[in-house]
């Protein structure tokens, strides 16, 4: 791999995820912060038009937006639609970006923790998962890598190299110091780690860590006419990365009754009733735990 | 004062507090678990607009648009103002009212836990929080009698008696089955009283019981020209209810630097962080801790 030296710290990608938003204010005062030998740190605001509306997004998820399929086609042409073909005029374009690295800011309510979502599996992004559990022992790593870079659709993945930095929880429209605090720490040790990785400088990392591989997404209960019916239930709620087995309850109905979780694996269950999932009726996302070897 | 008969359970008063509107649903299909002797109970979806737009309010807060001169100016027409017209005469109106006693059912993204804000301190009211506390030790209660009810502009000011219950921390649009427990066990308890309150036959209550009165509200740290500066200190951050006395840290500022509290009086912080109070740029309630004595 060439060694990564356009970078952009993207915040505001959701309107009102404020975290990202802020520290981008906090950054612009003070750009020498983000500064590394031999790296060329850019900063975007993604989604203006959404924080001024106070909103996850105006017209449709910018997050969904960078297929090559749907940056091509100009007849979208929503708020949305046209923010993703002008971010990736920007730093793009996917396949032949001029950035080599995108480091995307987000929030969510449900009680992830620092969480970094890596979107491919190669050795930078395995040692960088290393590097960052090795410095914020708290923090989690999710390898979203089910599908490729040229077909994820998130903002990250026009760059060859791009992660989701997921911090929670954090209602929407809220700042919370340990949630920004995490997300700056996060965000200043994957500026470390490249500039130790161009160098070929980087500590004794362990040769195998504990990580989480996306797996699945649940709704949540509708009855015929899609009404919702239920929720997650409680024993559930905020044990984002807490292992789900066969029989364990999962969801409570409001007339009472239980559902269990019926997988055949051992699930992990995040983004465990993420606010912004409710308009697809999304409960969560499950994993598989997995032993990331470097 | 006379018997309470007529009540109105009110939920969705803002459009992304969904415990209320959750309940709503669950009790219009089984309406005779609100049923008490002597009592007539009716349900309202106060912002069906909001809850619509998954927003806390289309134009205005419908819960400040209850004073005797909002209600009587017909000029003030948005969808806020028309809906409070609307719902003053189907329950009212203000000042000689149909209803007896309205229970409004909110949520906050802080952590309150299940709280029982009351409009006015007398007998009622007094016995009230006496009742709520016995069966529910968890529980907080918080006078906010600082203007009479007339003065006072919340939906549930429109009855002779109201009350608000604020149940948290839940983040805007969630459901969380703790909370959504912890609100349909107050009103339960609430009935329960009323039902107790009017036949004379309610349990032995103690003498004196801790609550807290509404003091002020804090502002978020802004500049000259209107920018927010800093947040919640992390030390403040879910610590609702928990003492703050001079000098203790409050802020903090996005520069890294800190704002001690100034108060002359032991604060207790509620709302701390409410989301929807950033409209305003406000940071927390301040209440007084005090002595209720029946």
């Amino acid at each position: 791999m060439e060694s990564i030296k356009q970078i952009a710290i993207v915040g505001g990608t959701h309107g009102n995820e404020y975290s990202g938003i802020y520290l981008l204010k906090k950054w612009h005062k003070a750009p020498s912060v983000l500064q590394r030998p031999g790296l060329n740190v850019e900063m975007v605001f993604a989604n203006p038009a959404a924080f001024e509306a106070n909103k996850r997004y105006v017209d449709c998820d910018l997050n969904r937006q960078f297929t090559y399929q749907s940056l091509s086609d100009d007849t979208l042409s929503n708020v949305e639609q046209a923010r993703a073909k002008e971010i990736n005029a920007q730093l793009g374009p996917k396949g032949d970006s001029r950035t080599d690295f995108i480091i995307d800011l987000h929030n969510t309510t449900s009680n992830m923790g620092p969480s970094l979502i890596l979107l491919k599996s190669d050795d930078f992004n395995k040692k960088m998962g290393a590097y960052v559990l090795a410095k914020m022992p708290h923090a989690v790593v999710v390898f979203e890598d089910q599908v490729s870079m040229d077909e994820h659709y998130f903002l990250s993945s026009i760059a060859p190299q791009g992660v989701i930095v997921e911090i929670g929880p954090q209602p929407q429209s809220v700042i919370r110091q340990d949630v920004l605090d995490w997300m700056e720490t996060m965000t200043h040790t994957l500026l470390d780690f490249v500039e130790l990785y161009n160098k070929g400088k980087l500590p004794d990392l362990p040769s195998s860590y504990e990580a989480f591989k996306y797996e699945e997404t649940l709704s949540l209960p509708q009855d015929d006419l899609g009404e919702r019916i239920g929720m997650v239930h409680k024993q559930v709620q905020d044990n984002d990365f807490k292992p789900l087995v066969k029989g364990d309850p999962i969801f409570t109905l409001f007339d009472g009754g239980e559902i269990a979780y019926q997988g055949d694996y051992e699930a992990y269950p995040h983004f465990i009733n993420e606010a912004a999932y409710y308009d697809n009726n999304l409960a969560m996302s499950l994993a598989k735990k997995i032993t990331v070897t470097i």
